[in-house]
């Protein structure tokens, strides 16, 4: 797996061609800056062809060790949309039940495949994947480690949704719910950090039991963010750009007592909408329980639905740049 | 989701362009002959070039909350074989564990998607669903409710078998078995009284404790086709047209008592063929287990396999028409 | 199903269209050479284009009753690179539970697809459904009985592997491991016996209490291949052109003190390696555990990868062949 120190968008082309994406802290601000511009590309191209045929013959291997629909489809889809075909691996019931390791299996299906899409529940399991393999491996989540496809995708979003301000740069970004337990929020604080959008803010709302882990604090005081705490949301929201909520998955919790008493904190409903900015983006990776009201749906400020169709256009935009087919 | 309530074919186009179909009640008797008409097409098709590339980058997505192998694989074949490409949703894997909605879930997959055929055990699931979304849901059975695709094959394959004969208009068709718990024959039932197919006779023969029950009576009566009740198999197929055989299901009966008795009532073999119309079609949704003797296989008037076939060129006119690429 | 008892490459040609693959039995040497020349040039079709779409339009029907990621992949990776579409079948869930019929089944979704691969766990139920249906269907293995695509491509290794010394001809191939269960070294000796290839010598190197059966060296006999035993590794090897490594797989023993006794028996690592005659070919059909250690995989005489990789090739020739698309 190569890292992408690139500063042009040549450069940055060329550092995409052939590489694993584990981690977003092998992303350079060139590196980020191609991504989203092939993104843009990608979405253009599905709302005038619905895609074309620059990826046939090609073949994308999809493993992944637990499920996640989501993902899993948003993978397929992009990879279909650009003429390739893709080989799903219902991991749970491969020959890792025979003893074979990881390193083994995914050389295997690289003998099928030009590139592989892994998810994993061990943190660490994709990158050691990655060192095994001749062709591209994309992380789609390992364990409570990274799912970078996620925070390009939000990011994309933010540029997206505030094109007609300017994009992301100098706005204020709210991360908002259980920021303790949350891989999505951890990567996405650390992806705007290494990003190269001048002067964005972040504020973390979340309980006090809850609190954004100090060493995401340092990965983004490193690049030198400005990050204000918050507990009330309304004082969060006032002037934010970005409302960026998560899910309190109960799964996380070590007790029910604790999972009851914050799991109703923060309820994003007409009432949080109508004390909110005009033009605040919202945004949620979903899936969501309760945590986002449904009379929030119709609001135009609800980005997350576009979000999810973005995620195909970001990982369309992955797929055609490590196979060499961006057209850059 | 609209209603068909069209009398021209391009009226009938037009109204299937984009819309999702929940229920037969939808289908005014120009949609359904229209759907006929391309389907007849389709089978043309397939003989000929075996398919064409005409959804090509369009995506579907198989969203099965219950395994059915054989209309899971008929949808993803039929957009297979028009260029199209499928994603297939494990649905008992998904997100909805993580206690979101069926709405939610499909406007997410409608997020990489140009339709989804969906499949759930709640009656009513699938109209619930394409109410929430923008892009078209085809139901691919919801509980007891309905399974239109299934009914749209079955007169699809009437119409096909008779053609030399003129058709379905005149005709009289026997529905057997389990007519009481049976959603393939009371959709079928409904869509014959509604298809604008003239002096079509229905004849019902069920064991006494499992008759075709009021609700779908009155429907068909409603329409003026003439029903008649029979528990006697021979007198039920004398100058019969059409013999549609279903499986007696156990889980659908209350005591395993009444089941045994009443499971080998009906067995059609070499010697009710014998005493059968020499041109009349017989058909089974299949899968069987002994409703129809092995030996009967051979017979040229057993259809039942044909009309598996025929699921795959009605299942492509469905995707051609609500994607608008039927050609009419 | 037929059998393909013929001798030049027109008449492989045309006997291998349409025709079910069941067992290794069914082969002539003219149409094993024709599999194997086709095998070649799909390999070179890959490396420079990737695919073609010579199967565009037809559909494979990937019928699994027994998970096998890797066959199943290498099936669906080979029609997918010939420009076909694939339908996976999770045979699991189907309707066998409803008490069809595996014959009834296959019929019912050759009506969708143009092949059929089957995996089954009962031995002989592959050649039971080919004899049902109209369309090819091809072995992916059934129970302890045969598995011939792997067969075919361990042949096609071992010449490739081979072929700047002429290939197989007047080679010494080595089997080691458990010979008593192993239903791939049982197919692989009977497919090198009816080979026609000259002057194959065969070695065993098992356990004592785990020789290869009787049953097989009677059929190897047949054709005339000298065998020897062995039990001692390092006189195995010696003078050896092809070391084909089988994992001792724990469920085919009947005590667990026999496995224990015998599982690490043979290790091949670097120690055996350096005593190997320099251009020995190193194979094993994976998963490995720990039979072939991790130090031997940047060894050059290591071929198991590209063995993985070579399965597609003789996979998509096997498509191409049935499907009268070999070029031929």
């Amino acid at each position: 797996m190569s890292a992408f120190p690139c500063n042009s968008l040549t450069e940055a082309s060329a550092s995409w061609l052939g590489s694993s994406l584990v981690s977003v802290r092998q992303l350079s601000p060139g590196g980020l800056r191609l991504l989203l511009s092939v993104s843009s590309e990608m979405k253009q191209l599905v709302r005038l062809h619905g895609g074309d045929a620059r990826l046939q013959h090609r073949v994308l291997s999809n493993v992944f060790y637990e499920a996640s629909t989501r993902t899993s489809c948003s993978f397929q889809a992009a990879m279909l949309r650009l003429g390739g075909r893709v080989v799903c691996v219902d991991a749970a019931h491969s020959s890792a039940k025979k003893g074979e390791t990881l390193a083994d299996t995914l050389r295997c299906l690289e003998c099928y495949a030009d590139v592989s899409v892994l998810r994993h529940p061990v943190t660490g399991a994709v990158g050691e994947a990655a060192g095994a393999t001749v062709k591209p491996v994309l992380n789609a989540g390992d364990g409570t480690g990274e799912h970078p496809s996620q925070a390009l995708l939000d990011v994309f979003t933010m540029e997206d949704e505030l094109a007609a301000r300017g994009g992301l740069r100098g706005k204020t970004v709210v991360l908002l719910g259980d920021l303790k337990h949350g891989r999505t929020v951890h990567s996405l604080a650390k992806l705007l950090a290494r990003s190269g959008i001048e002067d964005v803010r972040l504020r973390f709302c979340s309980p006090t039991q809850l609190p954004m882990p100090q060493e995401v604090r340092d990965e983004v005081a490193e690049f030198g963010l400005p990050m204000e705490d918050f507990t009330d949301l309304k004082e969060a929201v006032a002037g934010a750009d970005v409302l960026y909520v998560t899910r309190v998955q109960k799964e996380r919790f070590e007790s029910e007592a604790l999972y009851d008493e914050v799991k109703d904190l923060y309820i994003v409903d007409k009432a949080i909408m109508d004390v909110s900015p005009e033009t605040m983006v919202v945004m949620h990776p979903l899936p969501r329980v309760n945590e986002i009201a449904t009379e929030v749906d119709a609001d135009p400020r609800a980005a997350y639905f576009r979000q999810m169709e973005n995620g195909m256009f970001v990982r369309m935009a992955l797929l055609a740049l490590v196979l060499g087919k961006s057209g850059v």
